[in-house]
Parts: structure tokens; C-alpha cells; sequence
């Protein structure tokens, strides 16, 4: 019999055996890589902007050209042509010249800054009059300000965003290497589960939880394939338990609530592999097991399927994030007061769940407290608060750390 | 010439002409509705649980049989009986009778509450002998307890996560009226863009709003599909746009930064529907059209990848999440403190970049200000803040209201 670990102690069970396990990369095209975590540094090949570029529609110019002119004495100056969009253009800029750049353009070799074109008037003799000075540099974009060659843009670990997506787009990556989706594996067991498909007959009830850590691993960008229910029968889960240990990253078992099917996950768990821990004291979520087999993390969560996903969320996500190369900041979280005092939770860690609310503008955290419900749980609460074993419970309106589901 | 609107103004035009539009509804099975917007409020079709349960490991007995009873003076009950989990007991307990019942398993007619099994004794004589009194529905739950037949569990326009499959599955759902995908078209124009796949030449810029549009549609669910570059040509646009209005919900168009190209799409849409403004004043994204042909939503977005990012998230991102049916809840917000003060931007609506980060275990958001900068920006923002026209700057250390990507 194994003790029951802390959740800090089965944090770092799990960090130690599993912590540099790393799902391998593959190269995708940059339209298919949203979502998927980057896996090396992203550093830029080339200056950004290529070349000195007009932030306005105007008059490329000598900046020294420009000073004190004003509306009562312009400066005038020959201009030498008009640059088009996308082309780079032919002439340089003199003394005393200007060109035409629109937004966007490419400032003629000579020129260091741009006069708007408001501030400027076409005196039809082959001139520009300009109203205004400009400064060196100003309303210009210089090769390099943006991004120079060299520099570390994204780093490896990044979820890929439309922003992250957009930033590669400009420095031309049209593919990028990313972690591989974790491979994962789901059982639920139990004689008394039925397939939400079929109707449940006296005390049978329904496998809620492979449709509950299937949904979550989908969010989370693992690739999840679901066995469905494994009647708690040795040979039948050893043998699955084997065919998802030879085939995937990770395996989740569920149990079902009765005690022979914690039982059998265990046995299996420990015929096959070694057993890490078996118990955490966390409420809800006593009865977790984390094993390793031929080095792959198989886990068997409680059968309760709001217990189950919070230890999920606590003990799971954090290693599929890992694994999968993601960086932790991919857990969101929330400072919120909480609207109504969570009391002492008696020398246990305890996970409450809690519903963001709104009150005059302002976000508050809501225990949901309902007798054993689960679906009246599940359907109102956006996250959890972790009660450490040593709080003495939580005041209404102390700030807690929601962690969103 | 049009006037250029306040962005409440464009919100509200925005919202009065496309406000009703719905993408039809779909059945899909729950496996695959990860992420979907629900179509219908979902109803308890029957009581849950559907039997009274027992929520330990133990005797199920009549509560006022063990009223009293202590280590020292034991109640001594009948064992009649053991139910299997997944199985309807076939016998009732009568006064002075107890069945073993295991956590989850279905109570026995006459059966009001559970001992727990460490606080009895078998003397193997067929009694048993209880040494905690129960009160009346201690460790049961009971028919309905957690949802009731006929009760609102989740709401239309709900985002479905995992927990909320959790419940569906638990009510026996085996499939899901969800919202169709929104179906949307974008296009880049611009004679200056070339693809990322193509090394530019000279001026030349690499087209990057169409990867980062296309990238914030997948993340909001829509069925997005990328026209590519089209080139600054009215014919050639034109039948662009008549192609995509044909085929999609919505258009979605990002000018180059050329004069000419933003007369391109607005001349396009000028002449195949409806142009109901052109321009808001905000920074950036001034020259953003929106028009409506042959009844849908078409945009006219900036040329510049970070000012279309944002006139994307504050005018597009609403009207989308409406269509696809969702809550507006779905768009996540944080309050947070500054770290730098933000200066006034002098009576114009201003969108200002913010990267969030960690001080001490609390959350800041810290103003990213870079010289034109496009990839320093969208590689190191996680949000932006909106400063109203009528602020006169943020004070460091003020709280903020922060749009997340």
C-alpha cells in the first residue's frame, strides 16, 4: 500500500519522471500553425523594414532643406520624381530637391526625412513649396527599426497567435517548425458506465469523463483518441492499457466510482509499470494514480467527473503543457476577490469550484457550493480556486488565484 | 466624400445593419463539438441523478434506526442484503435493517441515509453492528438533487468547453444543435504585397494581414478561407469581391498602404452595395470601410498589419462572435494596473499595445511602444488597451481595462 502524497509531492514526482519528456517537431506550412507551440527561437533573418520607408504620403527631403520654412516662407525645392508603391526608386535626392513618396513607399537614396503632403503646395513650375520643417528621421521608418538581423523575435515554447503568425509572415516564414501533438490515449472504467449513446437501465450511469478529457485535451492541441468504456475486467483493461501504452504519449484513465475498478487500474498500473503514487490528499481527487510504463505516463483519475477534472487540471495539463514544449504561461489565471467567505477546509487542500461574475464593472470569483451536484457544477463554474492546506479558510472579498478552465 | 465616424458611431451602424444575422444551425455529435457555439438552451430531460445514490462506501439504513447509537452502545441492524454498482436493488430495508451499498450504487426502498462502512462492525452473525448515528440524507443524493427535470442547465450562445460536454453527456446527449461555422472570405490588395512564400524585391512587402486575419478567424471558429493577393485592379477586384459576397457569410479586405488601394475597395464596394462609413476616428485604423452587398458584412481594413489587427479585434471580432450566435463573454478582458503612464492622445480614440507581465506574483500591464514598429509589437503584446477621446492619459499604477488576443 503507498502513501497518499501532498500535491506538491505529486508535482514533483510527476516534474522529475516525466519533466523532459518532449513530443518531437515537425516543419508546418504558417496558414495551418495557429495554435501549435513553437519549437525553436525565431530569430529575424534580415532588417526590418529592408529598406527606409515613408510613414505618410509627402515629399522626400534633406531635413537641413526644411528648416525655418514656413507658411510665409516655404522652402522650395526642384522636385526630382515620384516613387510608386513596391518599387525602389531610380534617382537620389540632392541638395535642395525633393521627391514625391507615398505611404509605405521607398525614400530615395540622399533623403533622411518626409514633409506631409498638407504642408506643401505645387506650384506647377517643376517645384514644391513646403510649409513646415521636418526633423532627421522624422516620418520615416529606417531599415532595421523594426526588427534587426539577429534579434530573438519569438521564442521557442510561444502558442502560436494571429499576432505571433503575423510577425512571422513579415519576416517570410511561410512554415515553421512545432512541436508534434502529444498522443493521447483515454479509458473509462467501470461495469456501471454506458455510452451516452445508449440509455442507462436501473443504477447504470454515463460515461461523462472520456467526453470530458477528450473536450479538454482537444483544447489543449493534443491529438485524443478515445477507447471508449473498458469493462472492469483484468485481462480486457490490461490489454488495452498495453495497446495505448505501445501507441500513444500518455494514457488517462478514468475510473468508474466503485471500488474494484480503482483497483484494477492499479493492478494493471502496477503489473505492467511502476506505480509513482497511488493517492493524493487533495479534495476532491483522492483516489489519482500516476504510473510509468515502458517511461510513457499513465495516470488513473478518480471516477467523479468533476473530481477528475480538476485533478486533470492540476496534475495533468501541467505535464501535456510540458511535454507538449508549451510554455506554463498557457494556464490562465485570474486575481479576483471572492464574493463569499470559502470556510476552513479542516488541514486538506481543497479545489472549490467558482463562477466569474460581473458587479458594477468589476469581476468578483463566486464559490458554486451545490449538495454533490455535478451537472449544476460543471454548467455554471469557469475555473477553481486551490485551497492550500494551511489557509484558514477565505474571507469574502480577499483576492484569490482563479485558474479558468 | 464620407464623414468619418466616432467609434461608437460604427459600432452602433455596425450593429444596427448586420446585428440580426445568424449562421443557420447544425447537429453535431458531442465528440466533436469542442468549441462550438450552442444553438438552443439545453433542458434537463429527466431528473439527475436518476436514482438516490449513495455518495460513500457503507450501510444504507433508516436514519432514526441509528438516532443515539455510539462506540459503547452500537445500533445492531440486519444485514439484508448488498447492491452492485450499476444494479437496481431487488429488496427494501424495513426498520431495523441495513444492505451494504458502494459509492455511487442505487439506496434501497426505505433507505434514508448511509453509515459509513469504518464505522461499523460485522460480528458474522448476519447483523451489523453501526457506531455513528446518521441524520436523514447524510451521504445520499438524492433524485434530482443535482439537476431537475425540466431545469435550464446551459444557455444558447454558450462556447461549449469540456465541462460544459461534461454535463451534456451527463444528460445523455449524444449529439448537439451548435451555430454553422461562419463562413469568411479574405483578401489582401495592394501592387506592392507579394506572398511569403516569394522573396520581395526592391519595396516590395511580404502580405501579412491575410496570415494574421485568417489566424484570429480559425481561433474565433470561423471557416476561413484566404483569397491571397489581389492585385490593385477594379475589374480584377471587383469580381473578387462579387465571388466572395457569392460564397461567404463575410468579407474581410486589408488594403496595402497605398492611397490607391484603399480608393480600390472602397470604389468596389461603392459600386456593388452599400457603403455605410469610411473611416473611424481611432489610432491606428483610421481609413476602415464597412459596407454591406447583397446584404452582408464587408470590411475594409488598414493597410498596416497592427492598426488591421486592431480595428479587427474592436469592430470585426464583435459582429462575428453575433453572427456565430455567441455570448459576448466569449471576448476576454482583465483588469490590470499599468506599469508606465500613458500619455494623453489629444481628443482621439487611441489603441495602445500592452504586454502583460509579473511583479511579485501580481499582474501588470506594461504600454509597448515601439517607432513604427510591426514585429517588436506583434511579438510582444498579449493585449491592447482603448483610451477613450475624452481621457486625458493614465496615470502609472491605474487600473485598466485590457482586451486579450
Amino acid at each position: 500500500m503507498l502513501t497518499v502524497k501532498t500535491s506538491s509531492e505529486a508535482e514533483k514526482i510527476i516534474a522529475d519522471t516525466f519533466g523532459e519528456i518532449r513530443t518531437g517537431t515537425e516543419e508546418v506550412t504558417l496558414a495551418s500553425s495557429v495554435g501549435r507551440i513553437l519549437a525553436v527561437d525565431i530569430v529575424a533573418t534580415e532588417d526590418v523594414p529592408g529598406f527606409n520607408r515613408s510613414t505618410v504620403d509627402g515629399y522626400a527631403v534633406k531635413a537641413a532643406d526644411t528648416f525655418g520654412c514656413s507658411d510665409s516662407i516655404p522652402a522650395i525645392l526642384d522636385f526630382v520624381g515620384e516613387v510608386l508603391m513596391g518599387e525602389s526608386p531610380k534617382f537620389e535626392i540632392g541638395k535642395d530637391q525633393c521627391a514625391y513618396v507615398p505611404t509605405g513607399g521607398e525614400l530615395p537614396q540622399g533623403a533622411d526625412a518626409m514633409v506631409m503632403l498638407e504642408f506643401s503646395e505645387d506650384y506647377g513650375d517643376g517645384t514644391r513649396a513646403l510649409l513646415k520643417p521636418s526633423a532627421p528621421g522624422q516620418h520615416v521608418t529606417f531599415v532595421g527599426d523594426d526588427v534587426k538581423r539577429g534579434a530573438e523575435v519569438l521564442k521557442a515554447g510561444t502558442c502560436l497567435a494571429a499576432r505571433h503568425i503575423g510577425a512571422l509572415a513579415a519576416m517570410g516564414y511561410s512554415s515553421v517548425s512545432v512541436y508534434k501533438k502529444l498522443k493521447v490515449a483515454v479509458i473509462s472504467t467501470g461495469d456501471e458506465l454506458v455510452d451516452v449513446t445508449e440509455s442507462p437501465v436501473g443504477a447504470q450511469v454515463r460515461d461523462i469523463n472520456s467526453y470530458e478529457i477528450c473536450a479538454a485535451l482537444e483544447k489543449l492541441g493534443c491529438d485524443c483518441t478515445s477507447f471508449g468504456i473498458v469493462k472492469d475486467e483484468l485481462p480486457l483493461l490490461e490489454s488495452k492499457v498495453k495497446e495505448a501504452v505501445d501507441n500513444f504519449d500518455m494514457l488517462i484513465v478514468s475510473g468508474g466510482s466503485s471500488v474494484g475498478v480503482k483497483d484494477a487500474t492499479f493492478k494493471v498500473y502496477d503489473k505492467l509499470g511502476e506505480v509513482l503514487f497511488h493517492g493524493i490528499a487533495i479534495k476532491p481527487g483522492k483516489p489519482t494514480i500516476c504510473a510509468s510504463i515502458e517511461g510513457k505516463p499513465c495516470f488513473g483519475l478518480p471516477g467523479h467527473p468533476l473530481a477528475a477534472f480538476y485533478i486533470f487540471n492540476l496534475f495533468v495539463k501541467p505535464l501535456i503543457l510540458t511535454m507538449s514544449g508549451a510554455s506554463k504561461e498557457m494556464v490562465l489565471k485570474k486575481r479576483l476577490p471572492v464574493t463569499l467567505s470559502i470556510p476552513s477546509n479542516h488541514g486538506r487542500e481543497e479545489c472549490v469550484g467558482v463562477r466569474i461574475i460581473d458587479r458594477d464593472g468589476r469581476e468578483y470569483a463566486e464559490p458554486v457550493y451545490t449538495k454533490s451536484g455535478l451537472i449544476s457544477t460543471l454548467s455554471a463554474i469557469d475555473g477553481f480556486v486551490r485551497i492550500g492546506r494551511d489557509v484558514e479558510g477565505i474571507g469574502g472579498g480577499e483576492e484569490v488565484e482563479v485558474e479558468l478552465f
